[in-house]
């Protein structure tokens, strides 16, 4: 822990950090073994500071999500205890599961949470990617916010040819080897992608029609990849159960285009219609600050802040441990 | 701290109320003298898990309002030992103000955060206020949903006469006298009027004119005394600096009609005289609760729980000593 907290701390002093939050969402590439995920969710816990929020196991894809959140420099040290663990109990080349995979850590993402910024993420994760490589021999590469090349922002390139193409791959093209160790991969755990992204906010809106033709047009017209919305990726389903068809987004990028404005575009397009919205529906976590940006926009508040939230004032007293 | 931590658990485990949060904000008769409100801050600030949010000294009324938060059990020591500490160094037979109060630790109403109710706040005035007059003396009137006698809802009905007049007036009419204690007034410290209300929000909204008449009329149409909303307090005013009109609230019940409301009411009511609002004014602090309540509105989220926030999950964790 002292390495990680000696080098952020001045960091974080510089530019008024302190008190701040990232998280993390390491994916492990074991989704079967309980014993092996509860050693992993273990080595995280055992971070003094750091808060494990979610395990998501997914036996097809043989895959493991696990959501850690608090201060930044005992995430980075859960997340780095985590890659030991996984490389001790995880052999890749007995590792068969749906998903594509390079590593026994596969992906390590650094979010930022309230006042951090993506550009100290790509840091932390600049840091954790190097201390990966000196402390376990674990080579990495950089994606998204923390990528070093313009072709690795993707994750799906740099993971292409999973775990067995790539190890072979590094060997004659090095335009394929790791930002940081190798050439070669690590034997049994591979390499482990780390980066940066902003918070992914999983939020669907169901509609008051069973037509999910209805549903597909207004995802299409929303989403970026079709001229819609930055941020914002959508499809149109037919959920059975409620007999609703449901425009199911993925914000990426909550500071561009938030809920809010989602939503009154999935209500202008239901319009065309003649469809009204029936409620909407949030998977998982969100954090205080796009409820908060919610909230403000609804009550016209530009300038509220976490200082006038009477929780917030509380809790973070007790975590400072006044 | 055990008298109370003892009485309290009980009930708390029964109602599922562990963890749970309270404010409180009492009203000390001294706005005047930094050595009095400074020690009265800190008999508050030594109670362990008691957070003090907020001063606020009024040199006019010679009044200073604390803000308090934290589990129950230390919030109502905390007032406990605020209220020693104002016996000992306040004496109303010298005070001056313009503000009515017939104590040294005039009021001190109990207010529930989150999934506290306002009965369970009910039942904290009533122990702290025989704790008051058992530890120190001090007789006691309840008020408003701690009241024990219809014609003690009303703060200003226990006033009347102040001090000066009621304790003379205790003497003689039964009907004035203390519920706890008593029945005369303690010689320099009076008697206190500990109560449960709900959270007081000050949220005040802008409009686009200088036409102060607006604001008044808006402010009429909207407010529960003539026949507008209920739990709604609301004024016309001119804000020279902004040159604009302002409609300026008191909500006091937020359940029943939160900020959201109040201001699609304004919009509504503003609209007739085609006029637009400019912006919200947030004064202070609110409970996350509120807030979470608009972006549940906003966003069609109607289960949206605590549960489901970043910070809220990671804050609360630390809190509870992980």
């Amino acid at each position: 822990m002292e390495d990680i907290s000696r080098r952020l701390k001045e960091f974080e002093k510089a530019n008024g950090l302190e008190g701040a939050m990232v998280e993390c969402v390491p994916n492990f590439s074991e989704g079967r073994r309980k014993e092996v995920i509860d050693a992993i969710a273990s080595s995280i816990v055992s971070v003094e500071g750091a808060n494990l929020l979610h395990v998501t196991s997914d036996h097809d894809h043989n895959r493991t999500v696990m959501t850690i959140a608090g201060p930044p420099a005992a995430v980075a040290e859960a997340a780095l205890a985590a890659m030991a663990k996984a490389k001790e109990l995880i052999d890749l080349r007995v590792h068969k599961g749906e998903h594509p995979r390079i590593g026994a850590t596969d992906v390590v993402p650094f979010v930022p949470v309230g006042k951090i910024t993506i550009d100290y993420c790509a840091r932390l994760a600049w840091l954790v990617g190097e201390l990966a490589w000196e402390r376990f021999g674990i080579p990495v590469y950089y994606y998204e916010s923390a990528a070093r090349r313009p072709e690795r922002k993707n994750l799906a390139d740099i993971r292409k040819g999973e775990f067995e193409g790539l190890s072979s791959e590094v060997l004659t093209n090095p335009d394929r080897r790791p930002d940081v160790g190798g050439p070669s991969l690590h034997e049994s755990a591979g390499a482990t992608v780390v980066g940066a992204r902003k918070f992914l906010v999983a939020y669907n809106v169901n509609l008051k029609t069973e037509d999910i033709t209805i549903a597909r047009r207004i995802a299409k017209a929303i989403r970026e990849r079709d001229g819609g919305l930055p941020g914002v990726k959508a499809l149109g389903f037919m959920i059975e159960e409620k007999k609703m068809a449901q425009v199911s987004m993925n914000l990426v990028d909550c500071d561009v285009t938030p809920p809010l404005r989602a939503i009154e575009a999935i209500r202008a397009e239901a319009k065309r219609y003649g469809v009204e919205l029936a409620e909407g529906e949030l998977i998982g976590i969100i954090p205080l600050k796009y409820l908060m940006a919610t909230a403000a926009e609804s009550l016209m508040l530009p300038s509220l802040g976490e200082d006038q939230v009477l929780e917030a004032l509380v809790w973070k007293k007790g975590k400072d441990g006044r």
